[in-house]
């Protein structure tokens, strides 16, 4: 909706797995949301504007292959991937499904452009969390090596902390090949932690909402918090809470796709964004909620389900979107501007038994997780 | 074989996929090869040694893990991949089958391990290819960097050139991961290019040989030429042939595997050997050939089929097998000692059709490779 407002002829692509996901977990949105039909027609009534849609699976190769042929874009947006980490490592099964319906699907993507047009500009949902949590400075997917006195630009080494994450290091390498060999143009949007609801489009109209995920499987932890802060429940850290990561809000995470679009990469180049906005441990994270929340706060610190350093440096670059243009959305007037209320208002929706963390990364195999 | 000489307990597990890899390419060993039953059977006669079968697919979760449970091995020596770079480039299904058929079993091992004893060593094979060819030299799966006058211990940056060795890039960070969340010990053996066919093991009888692969899309640069030199054909070097890589022979192979396996990793260690014994050009293999061959050869230059560096630094470290006592075998002794010989004696079974290449790495469909 982002892109069809800014005046880009626009389709999307759905398999609609998100939502089989929910009745897996038996889970779902805080905020209810229309079928993909249904929000299109409501984005038309709006804003005047058609948007095609194409429902399929990127893992299968000739509606991939047929998709782009047929509509024939500038540009590629690839956010279709299974995105949680605690998801795939419920077990093995989700793991393995997590790892090729990612890489599959984007190799697939790969593929139809080299086949139909290289000169389509893919721009590819990569994550922070592909860097892990290295004890140098993290720059934008590539780094500038001295060693033994010689010199190179290396891709950045990934040291990522769930199978997801790995996915997206696998699609990463997958890409930057595709370029060197194929000459293709890409952009990797190593996006942080998003939070929020709320765009200028989703605003427009109820029936244009998008998802709100708090549970423990899909739920992003600045969003699970806040709902923990409305329903006076403690606010979760997992371990230590000195995990720091990179956010931003959904606001930003939009005008990041238009911005990469309409300034793509050379033919050939793999380009890397470290999309995020601003740069906070999950303590301050909390700290920051229950500061902006008007009434109490506890913090609770749970025993860490993940596998993950609890204290540790980390500053990562990311100055390549502001260069183009992105003017940051700040946390703590998000919070109090409109996260809140909008909480508020379906507070009645909150299933808080899907709050906690139920998947161990130590574990091969979490049997209660799907079936909670 | 020569594990189950040096005394150890050996069962082999195979889905024989590569037989079936044949019947699809037209091609085959140049060396005659018995059925594994029949092999096994002929171990037993020259060896009094039982050697166990698992027939499956490691794809195969339920498999691998009843595999894993029922033999309770120390080691996993994990050979099971599709191993050639031009079969994965041959198009698009076959890039994807080699990255879910090598990522996916590989992930099933590590589950499997994970679930059943955690103390199994995993010795994996993987591929110098991984490195690509940094402008620096190459160390031995990590890297100590400097950056910003900061510094860590990182996973060496690879930039692989097809998608079979990504496929192994892939595997690398799976395993690295598992070793770090499950304390698993894993030895990642970075394999050169082999060469010859000859074994102390396959020497005892006809029956016990292994595959020699010569066509230009499972044949190994050093095999390929030593055929065309029998037969009286030009020496073939893909473009300008400074392409340079690391060789081991055959018998070096099995040893490290021995060595690695007799040597293993730490708990939660993620341990990578560069397992070549000598670093050359393919221009500087092409003569190797033509020297130690006892006739006439000549060196033709091709269009190279890959993308790929022809002139470029390569400096790769391989000193932790020689420290656990590898002795390597030198190529040019290896030459005239037998493999001329060995080729000579089966020249008639040579179809010179499949030894030029016919996979090209710039096109996304070769429709022409598979049914050649």
């Amino acid at each position: 909706m982002h892109l069809s407002a800014a005046g880009h002829d626009v389709a999307v692509s759905d398999n609609m797995i998100r939502r089989r996901y929910d009745e897996e977990l038996g889970a779902s949105s805080l905020v209810p949301i229309d079928t993909l039909e249904q929000r299109l027609r409501t984005w038309k009534s709006v804003s005047g504007r058609d948007m095609g849609i194409y429902v399929g699976d990127l893992t299968d190769p000739v509606f991939t292959h047929d998709m782009v042929a047929d509509f024939r874009p500038d540009t590629i947006v690839h956010f279709a991937e299974q995105r949680s980490a605690p998801y795939s490592m419920i077990d093995q099964a989700h793991a393995v499904h997590t790892q090729v319906n990612n890489v599959v699907g984007t190799m697939n993507v790969l593929y139809a452009i080299g086949d139909i047009d290289r000169d389509i500009h893919l721009v590819k949902l990569g994550t922070m969390g592909e860097y892990g949590t290295p004890n140098i400075d993290i720059e934008e997917g590539w780094l500038d090596v001295t060693h033994n006195g010689r010199s190179d630009r290396v891709l950045f080494p990934k040291r990522p902390g769930s199978f997801y994450h790995l996915s997206k290091v696998h699609d990463s390498h997958n890409i930057e090949f595709a370029c060197r060999i194929w000459g293709l143009r890409a952009t990797d949007l190593n996006q942080g932690i998003v939070y929020g609801v709320e765009t200028d489009e989703t605003a427009l109209d109820d029936g244009l909402s998008t998802r709100f995920d708090y549970d423990g499987v899909f739920g992003t932890v600045l969003n699970r918090m806040v709902v923990q802060a409305v329903l006076e429940q403690p606010l979760t850290v997992y371990g230590a809470g000195g995990q720091t990561r990179g956010l931003l809000n959904i606001r930003d995470t939009v005008e990041c796709i238009r911005i990469t679009s309409e300034s793509p990469a050379e033919r050939g180049e793999f380009r890397v964004f470290n999309q995020f906005t601003e740069q906070l441990s999950v303590e301050q994270i909390a700290e920051t909620v229950a500061r902006a929340f008007p009434g109490q706060c506890q913090i609770d610190h749970l025993d860490n389900p993940r596998v993950e350093a609890e204290s540790h440096y980390y500053n990562a670059a990311h100055t390549k979107l502001i260069d183009l243009g992105l003017v940051p959305h700040l946390l703590e007037e998000t919070l109090i501007d409109s996260l809140f209320d909008i909480v508020k208002r379906y507070r009645d929706r909150v299933d808080t038994s899907t709050l906690l963390p139920n998947v161990r990364w130590r574990e091969t195999s979490n049997q209660q997780a799907p079936t909670r």
